[in-house]
């Protein structure tokens, strides 16, 4: 018997279109140590927005093919071409995580035939998925796939961030925007494990809900007061790391910025090279894709670098890695619990409309595919 | 006996005027361990430009006082003045390091009474300075004040770049802008000790220079096919990390691109985050202090980060620093000779036509206080 799957692919053609189709693929049986999972939900996250919809132009979205057999398509610029030319002509499948049940496993694993797993490793906007066991969490029984779509990247993510701040030596965290889901996340964390957090959220009404979670430190950075109130905020937590998944604009030279303001009241003279404070901040997204400004009135002793979930696990101790995963899979239902704006299928995913909806990227807004 | 010094004063008044004038201070004995020198040479670095004219308008300089008691002023914005309150009101003495002769010394040190000296801490545009003769290196006989003037800020920042790739596993460097002082010594460094060095420069004249000395990698950034070279000379060398004084506009960002595009190249498949090669750029000046500008095509594994020189000696193994400093007094002549465009006395550095030449910080020209 032959499986085959219906799975989302994402093309740029050499003469600079976005082609989003579904493709029927073959799926071989699953060999020791795989599991083959019927995708149930996968989330659309906005580090699964750049492969999906790389730099084409929005305004553009077209919808072609048939009913049976859609095709999304769009242009993208000469610029655009040149920045994505290593992807070009390469059908691409998509989907960084998801959550499903397991139809078939190698010979060594055929006790989770039934189970529900969470997985990551890309390809999950898909009707079926072979994946290695050690790519997933298998979830508990009752757990929905909904509840499991979400367990890797924003989970470890909140929670790299907190190994980071431990090992750079960092009392405290700066997140911007906090009121994403993986900011309410680390609302959750840092309260738990009393540790100091810096919400930057961009509305009253985001500041608000942060507050509801029990954040004690939120400032609004659309309120005209934003910059003193993050002073005020900065030095009360004593924070000098910060993650910033905006990437583009003023934000990550404000915050570097409100730093060195709070670090310089504490200096007994003046010193023309700014203080010795060693402030650090990552961009971790790119909500803005524009230029990064800085306006560079904070001394010396500054860094600023990307920082991505993947090169962290290569990177980290396994067992901290390990503990972090455990963490997540005995609260999952509680800090690292998700909330899905939509619920689409597959072929909805390829709806211009609905596209130009999860798109955006709105904070606090994200959609959840169901194959 | 008391002893008094002519001074080299800057102040920064509570209603925005620059104000730089020559102050007689009194100069106590030297006590065990000190020295007192007669200042015969201090140079003009760009690092003591900050603190002499500050964030002043230098269209609005200004001869005030008189021949004998000259006084130059300027105006300074109300937004530069926000920027450096915290030196408003202080009378604040200029001039990083120097080179003259001790004319008394405490009573440990009287064997080097009528020897010549580097220095090292503050205040040398003055007449004497008292010092530590932990902040000197004695030179040997025969050695002119212009030699010695400038044995720590360009040579010890020349080494510590060294120092700072080899601590954080880098091959080689690139250097902007590399026709300067600083730059033609960190050509020969590189030369000797068979490291790899990218020069960026911003003329023909100033690439002819620097082949010139032995740089075998040069490019010109006012040329078409700069970016091209970059990319070029990026590769031959495997740089992945660089020192940029520069700072403002898109240099910084530009070389972190560039770094992409080469390690892009050598990768097997398109990965949406790009490569895992570490980048790295430190921001070591501020030859352009307008808003740095990041396009950020480089992935997630880079950095960017303040480089001092103060904190770097503070931060680094006593033995290296040492080394270093044996390394800059027995290559004086060689490896770390600067050159000076001009020689002027200290009244001469306050005449508003001197100010408006040396403060242009042109790359390879440098002035020298004669006191």
């Amino acid at each position: 018997m032959s499986r085959t799957s219906l799975e989302l692919r994402s093309t740029i053609t050499p003469d600079g279109i976005l082609r989003i189709n579904l493709e029927r693929v073959p799926v071989p049986e699953p060999a020791a140590g795989e599991l083959l999972v019927r995708v149930e939900a996968a989330p659309i996250n906005p580090s699964d927005l750049g492969l999906l919809l790389g730099p084409a132009d929005m305004a553009s979205l077209k919808a072609e093919g048939t009913a049976a057999d859609p095709v999304l398509t769009a242009k993208v610029s000469e610029q655009g071409l040149a920045a994505v030319r290593a992807r070009v002509g390469q059908s691409m499948p998509v989907g960084n995580e998801g959550a499903g049940t397991v139809i078939a496993a190698g010979p060594d694993l055929a006790h989770l035939v039934g189970k529900r797993v969470s997985m990551i490793g890309g390809a999950m906007y898909a009707e079926l998925r072979l994946i290695p066991l050690q790519a997933c969490i298998v979830l508990p029984d009752g757990a929905s796939a909904a509840e499991g779509a979400s367990m890797f990247v924003n989970p470890l993510t909140a929670l790299g961030f907190i190994e980071t701040m431990r090992a750079e030596g960092h009392q405290a965290i700066i997140h911007v925007p906090a009121a994403s889901n993986l900011g309410q996340m680390l609302v959750r964390i840092c309260k738990d494990d009393g540790i100091g957090l810096v919400n930057i959220v961009r509305s009253p009404q985001q500041a608000a809900m942060l507050r509801d979670l029990g954040a004690t430190h939120v400032v609004d950075s659309s309120a005209p007061d934003f910059r003193e109130k993050l002073e005020h905020a900065i030095a009360e937590k004593g924070a000098t790391l910060a993650f910033d998944a905006i990437g583009g604009g003023e934000m990550t030279g404000t915050i570097l910025n409100a730093m060195e303001a709070v670090a310089l009241r504490s200096m007994p003279a003046y010193d023309r090279y700014g203080s010795a404070t060693k402030k650090q901040v990552y961009i971790y997204g790119a909500l803005d894709t524009g230029p990064t400004t800085l306006r560079r009135g904070f001394g010396f002793s500054w860094g600023i670098g990307g920082w991505l979930l993947f090169h962290f696990l290569q990177r980290t101790d396994p067992a901290i890695v390990q503990r972090m995963r455990e963490r997540v899979a005995a609260e999952m239902t509680t800090t690292f619990a998700s909330h899905y704006t939509a619920t689409i299928s597959l072929t909805e995913a390829l709806k211009p409309e609905i596209v130009a909806a999860y798109q955006k990227k709105t904070t606090g807004e994200k959609y959840l595919i169901v194959p």
